[in-house]
């Protein structure tokens, strides 16, 4: 495994994979090492399901909207907030479980995400390449369809993986006192805001972007171009329809 | 730091903590290598808060229902979902920032718990002891007044660090075919659930648990003791009624 000395601080999304298979068994022993990160209770509110079939795979990857990385992984990966096999269980022991709720929808999704993270670091450090795919709930609905998704689960994380065909792109980070602060919220003043995104601002690759898109500034790309408000709100709406549908809204 | 195929296996969750210093510069450097980790669209949408000094940790402590890796850490970390620095920047750049919804508070979940899951991987890594307090949601409104959250930010994963003073408890974990699925997810019946959960049953601790709480079995000391449903409902109306309070409900 890679030196973990070196690993954090250099670590970088593949989006771009090479045509070597990644073998189940490995597959399989990253996912069983992941298990071992923290989850609340030790409930473990969580599956994940592995897509390798080719045709799901392309089905999969038309509902992350053929994002490469999704399109051309030879493994997908979806990690789920499953409160569905615990609360069976305790009906099956005659406990009355009280799951179908927000709280517990929350404690699923802590769950499913730390797993995520927690396959990715390992799945790197074994020199696989991963990107996480940020639009699993862009289209949770579509997703649970597919993959079956009963009550009480619903897809969280989702992770590409193969073996990398490129390095990754080097990304800018913001300066750690914009993300890391001591014992409460600052009060920032407009000037203290717009010097912590200065360096985002005067990365290279984002002027490009900037130049790509006919915008003005980065910022404009983000909410107008990436998320605009025009495609978060019916998602939102949609997201928390379906929520309820799976019975975790209450 | 720890030998990653030694690590990952046998991490264990640490909740008493020595005396000695967690130095800041530590800290500061854990949480630097972990900002690497995967980010929504490179948002980063998160803060990191720091509590180091006593009266607050008291504070904070007591809000997680005074659990001993709360009470006796040194340093208590908060990490917060938040879209409110990220919104600020497009506003002042002239951006229309549609991020008050709930799709977007999903996004900014899970870069808070990822990073989350990475700071607790590099912490142990480097030796010290760590805990996630998953009572971070069950108890967020509270959390969210002493740290003195703004719109758009809400806590969503906490972390109490320090040296360790155990090895920590060693805890069971699912059988693998319960928690990873092949192409779509299963339909079993009463009888592959139940046997799913026979090792955790069997698991000579938690025999002793439910003897502790008077109960028949495992699953009503999770679902009628620990996790109830009559704790459950009103936390979780309160979480929904203060995300709508943090603007995140749309």
């Amino acid at each position: 495994m890679i030196d973990p000395s070196i690993y954090f601080q250099s670590r970088r999304t593949v989006r771009r994979f090479s045509d070597r298979e990644v073998s189940p068994s490995l597959v399989e022993s990253v996912i069983a090492r992941a298990v071992k990160a923290p989850t609340c209770g030790n409930m473990q509110l969580y599956t994940v399901i592995v897509t390798r079939d080719e045709e799901r795979r392309k089905t999969l990857a038309a509902a992350h909207f053929n994002q490469p990385a999704a399109a051309g992984a030879p493994v997908l990966l979806t990690v789920c907030a499953d409160f569905n096999r615990f609360t069976r269980w305790c009906e099956l022991r005659g406990a009355d479980a009280g799951f179908d709720n927000f709280l517990s929808f929350t404690s699923a999704v802590a769950d499913a995400t730390a797993l995520t993270q927690q396959i990715a670091t390992i799945a790197e450090m074994e020199g696989l390449g991963t990107c996480w795919l940020g639009t699993v709930t862009f289209n949770a609905p579509a997703i649970s369809e597919l993959l079956k998704l009963p009550a009480l689960v619903v897809p969280v994380g989702a992770l590409a993986i193969g073996w990398p065909a490129e390095e990754g792109e080097e990304t800018e980070r913001l300066p750690l006192r914009a993300v890391m602060v001591e014992e409460e919220y600052p009060d920032r003043s407009d000037e203290e805001v717009l010097e912590l995104f200065k360096s985002k601002e005067d990365f290279p690759q984002n002027s490009v972007y900037v130049k790509e898109n006919g915008k003005d500034n980065l910022a404009q790309v983000f909410a107008e171009v990436r998320y605009p408000r025009s495609m978060n709100e019916p998602l939102s709406e949609a997201f928390l329809k379906y929520l309820a549908k799976q019975g975790f809204v209450k």
